[in-house]
């Protein structure tokens, strides 16, 4: 399992750095900047030995750019964020369940950490295939940006690869297009669509699909689909029958 | 389960702010300072709506008054460290595994954080029943003091209390002085004596023991060393008779 850590428009560059040496203590390495603070010496100096990571950070302008490619997009939410859009944000994993979740399986995760106020925004959770949420008191949930970091890197630096190498993200994206197409055809209620997909691509996110798998379900809907087509096709014949 | 957070010489205050809004995260509020260094604005700050922790610490002049009373002292070690004394910090636990072992206990533990640039000496390595090291990578195992922490305090607030009650820490220290005393009297070699009891200090603080174990250790120390006398006399009125 390959990790891409991606910060969401830091605001303070201290963070930054603490997060970079967390990355470094755990043996991650991959940094994804989205619009970032400017980072200066203070933000090097909170990285200690972990400057290198810094300084081969890709920064770039929108979050597809820093997720273009990662086989699973886990987005990261606190306690707080649970309760004003359930939705969006449950079911969501503990950093011990999403360990176990990769244990065993091959390819890139990109791990998404929000501003250090307001986390990550509604577009951007449903850009996410699994959403982790740390279990905090309730007294005083809102985590320090890197003290939650390290205990995600904690958790991760403890998954061993294995071969079951993850579906590449654009099988995955073709087969919720084929899934929404499939529910259009079949007249879904129109305004229940969008939670609807959005809860297929969570679960599909939390099943890990391999290639091969995300194949067969490919066939399934064709199936359905071409059930429905022929049914109807015979619908047609049996009123047709009825008219003469 | 009841858990007192030691920080021992901490050098930054930023740092034991920061420790302190960990602890508050996860439920914690206990601390104990010894020898600290001032905190001022900036640790406040740092320990944002955790302050209070900060206000109400005990700050202490020695660690035998940051222990006394806990029923199970815990240190921290980095990797770095395991290298330089392995009898003083062998075996060490990881947080998982201290994690699992707590649970389902009862009592109060006194987790020891050492310096930021040193960590525990030796001699506050000697007072701890168990010591823990968060698994790091061997480029960059230094962590940030308050990474650590949170990592800690991450699995501990894990742990469920359960009714099994550990032994006080006076009836550990009789049963370990009952050890050396029979030790002594076997003639035991001079110069393993202490490492010997290290390693049984450790043993019997990753055993989490309850007073009526204890007594039963105790009690089967007592027969060993009466077998011995008993022998011993044996032997005398042997000898007597051969001289006869």
């Amino acid at each position: 399992m390959k990790l891409r850590v991606v910060l969401v428009e830091p605001i303070y560059e201290g963070n930054v750095g603490s997060v970079a040496r967390g990355m470094k203590n755990f043996g991650f390495s991959d940094l994804f900047l989205v619009r970032p603070c400017d980072i200066e010496d203070f933000g090097l100096a909170m990285a200690s030995h972990a400057k290198d990571l810094i300084e081969k950070a890709r920064v770039v302008e929108s979050l597809n750019e820093a997720i273009a490619g990662a086989n699973l997009v886990v987005g990261t939410t606190g306690v707080r964020g649970l309760s004003t859009d359930r939705h969006l944000r449950i079911p969501s994993l503990s950093p011990r369940e999403l360990a176990e979740k990769l244990q065993g399986t091959n390819g890139e995760v990109a791990l998404l950490l929000g501003r250090e106020d307001d986390g990550l925004s509604r577009d951007e959770l449903l850009a996410c295939d699994i959403v982790v949420t740390i279990p905090t008191s309730r007294e005083y949930p809102i985590m320090n940006l890197s003290h939650a970091a390290a205990v995600l890197f904690y958790e991760l630096s403890q998954v061993e690869p294995g071969g079951l190498m993850l579906a590449s993200p654009e099988n995955l994206a073709h087969l919720l297009a084929h899934l929404r197409a499939a529910m259009v055809e079949s007249e879904y209620h129109r305004h229940k669509i969008d939670k609807t997909m959005l809860m297929l691509k969570r679960i599909l996110g939390r099943a890990q699909l391999t290639d091969r798998e995300v194949q067969t379900l490919h066939g399934v809907v064709r199936n359905l689909r071409w059930g429905a087509e022929h049914r109807s096709g015979e619908l047609e014949k049996v009123k047709e029958d009825l008219l003469e």
